[in-house]
């Protein structure tokens, strides 16, 4: 294999592919990328259990010469190493020249790089799934959907299907994820088949990050234990995962006794002084009384925080209710809406967060009891 | 005590102090900083067993004011929490009041925070030091010291001695700094007595971040067991290193037989491509022969490195040896020259760099047996 490439270019490739290779790995053919040079193309490949990339490199792109390919071939290339080599070379190109036992010189300027390779019919193989799309998104809103709900998917592998976002397609699109301590959902109008699947929310949070073109269009495709995400020159491999999603619905309460609309920057400014004081599970105590919303924080050691919240209506009932201030503040962060507004059932119940004008994004939060 | 202070000025001060105070520390009090309000300034402290500082905060500066003080007094408050705090606060302008048992509260806006304060009088005393400066010399001539000499100081406490800048004081000012396996000598033309005195590197690198104007005067006194730099509204003690700095001008070689001139920022570039592969104790080869000069570093495991250097000249013989590529890019980040100048003995015995144009500055790294 031998081919040239330019530095902008390899380095968008591997820095796309190597979101799919895990930093520690047993077998070491598993911390590389796999490049490919045919006569068309510069193809690289990431892959680790739960997530498969593959990005293309077309040698042309509107009749701007991006690479050239001298010899096809393959080899499997340590990734970390190479992503941190890309971004140092001294010249604008960089020439592949792979030799005996896949030892591959990297050639930019006066700097030559002889790295030990691996052969590349050893690198995992991508899953193969073929078929028409399920559904189509653009770039834009997958990212929404992450933004607004990854956050809220349990980080420990206790119950492994709460470390997912739940996809359930039925008359649109419905993002749901839930710790079990607090919940997201995303709404999106969509047309498609009806269709219920688990991704893992690390796979989707990666995949975000992939797109440079917001309104680019992503086709994804639905199999019995993969997602495939397809996009222009890309391929984004997920597992599912597996077992039944909690109902989630029937947790969403629908009558209120108290609702507080509040200027969100101002709120989450007062969350983020309230976290100051690190207290005993995060929690922070919110008392709606006599027209007033003020939010206390305590901790016998350091002190007391009492925050009175400005730019708010308060509606209904007075109550006092305990919450973890770091799912309140994720929780702010899915809104760009100017106020928010908080619908309290009472002070042992699940409360609910809207935007004040849009509408596609819930939130939900337990109480903590003290 | 009660007084008000502008947000700004608070930050600056407490950021100021705050470097004197030790992450972890047995002593609750310790990890506080003392304010003083009296009725023409706002004094704060901190302080650890290396260094203290005191930073006064004038009621007035230029007619504006700055602060006003209601009730005199003085109260210990937890200066990492302090720091966070008054970056989160509201509104430009705070009020400190201390109440019962050394509770403070301090106002911002509609946030209360209510901590837990100690007694003052109970916080370390400053270091006694009266009497004639022993010299003086600029800000920006005491952060050259630092940026030029203290990245060769020893990081283990193994010749306590040896993580000092020594300061010697004869026909000028000689900083001099070495971990044993590299040297580093800033020169300074200054008047003054003579003195040979150790201040902890640690000390000095603290020192350097708190000057905001380079040309602003530091008045250095120094005592048997103690420095103190005075400036501006601004008091930093240290203490001294016990012991005798080791003699180090018989190690400076003054003949050579090989000398290589080269391209600074190209070599540094280099060197951070050698980098990469993490050979062992950090070592890159040099090799001067047939009118080139080449680096290399290799390791079994990962593979090769070669740079061909450009922009260089040679004299004198060829060379192979080996050496530190982090000594050698630390000693790099001493200089400002376009060009800089290696000048070796042979393979075993350590070897000088000097800047082309700036003769202020020595480095001296010792090569590496392979």
């Amino acid at each position: 294999m031998k081919f040239e490439i330019q530095k902008e270019v390899l380095i968008h490739a591997v820095g796309v592919v190597i979101k799919a290779i895990s930093p520690k790995v047993s077998v070491p053919i598993l911390s590389g990328l796999k490049i490919t040079a045919t006569s068309k193309e510069i193809i690289f490949v990431g892959s680790n259990n739960d997530i498969s990339i593959q990005k293309t490199v077309p040698l042309e792109k509107n009749g701007d010469e991006k690479a050239k390919v001298h010899e096809e071939g393959s080899v499997v290339l340590n990734a970390k190493f190479l992503n941190e080599l890309v971004r140092k070379v001294p010249k604008d190109d960089i020439t592949f020249t792979v030799e005996k036992n896949n030892v591959t010189k990297i050639k930019s300027g006066k700097s030559v790089f002889s790295l030990n390779g691996f052969p590349a019919e050893e690198y995992p193989k991508l899953p193969e799934i073929e078929g028409e799309a399920d559904f189509t998104l653009s770039a834009g809103d997958l990212n929404s959907i992450v933004k607004q709900t990854a956050f809220a998917a349990a980080t420990s592998e206790l119950r492994p299907i709460l470390t997912g976002i739940n996809l359930n397609l039925k008359d649109g699109l419905k993002a749901i994820v839930t710790d079990s301590h607090r919940l997201a959902i995303k709404e999106l109008k969509l047309a498609g088949e009806d269709r219920n699947v688990t991704i893992p929310a690390k796979a989707l949070i990666e995949l975000s990050k992939v797109f440079e073109d917001q309104e680019e269009q992503v086709e994804v495709i639905l199999k019995d234990t993969q997602a495939l995400f397809k996009s222009h020159n890309l391929l984004f491999y997920s597992r599912l995962l597996d077992g039944n999603f909690p109902q989630v619905s029937k947790l969403l309460p629908t009558t209120f006794n108290t609702t507080l609309k509040v200027d969100r920057k101002g709120l989450s400014a007062a969350l983020n002084r309230c976290a100051l004081i690190e207290s005993k599970n995060k929690v922070v105590v919110l008392e709606v009384k006599d027209k007033q919303a003020v939010l206390t924080v305590s901790s016998p050691e350091v002190g007391q925080i009492e925050e009175y919240l400005e730019d708010f209506e308060i509606e209904g009932k007075d109550i006092k209710i305990a919450f973890s201030y770091k799912f309140t503040q994720d929780a702010l962060s899915a809104f760009e809406d100017e106020k928010v507004q908080f619908q309290f059932v009472e002070a042992l119940r699940p409360f609910i967060i809207k935007g004040e004008k849009c509408d596609s994004v819930t939130q939900l939060v337990l109480p903590v009891r003290t």
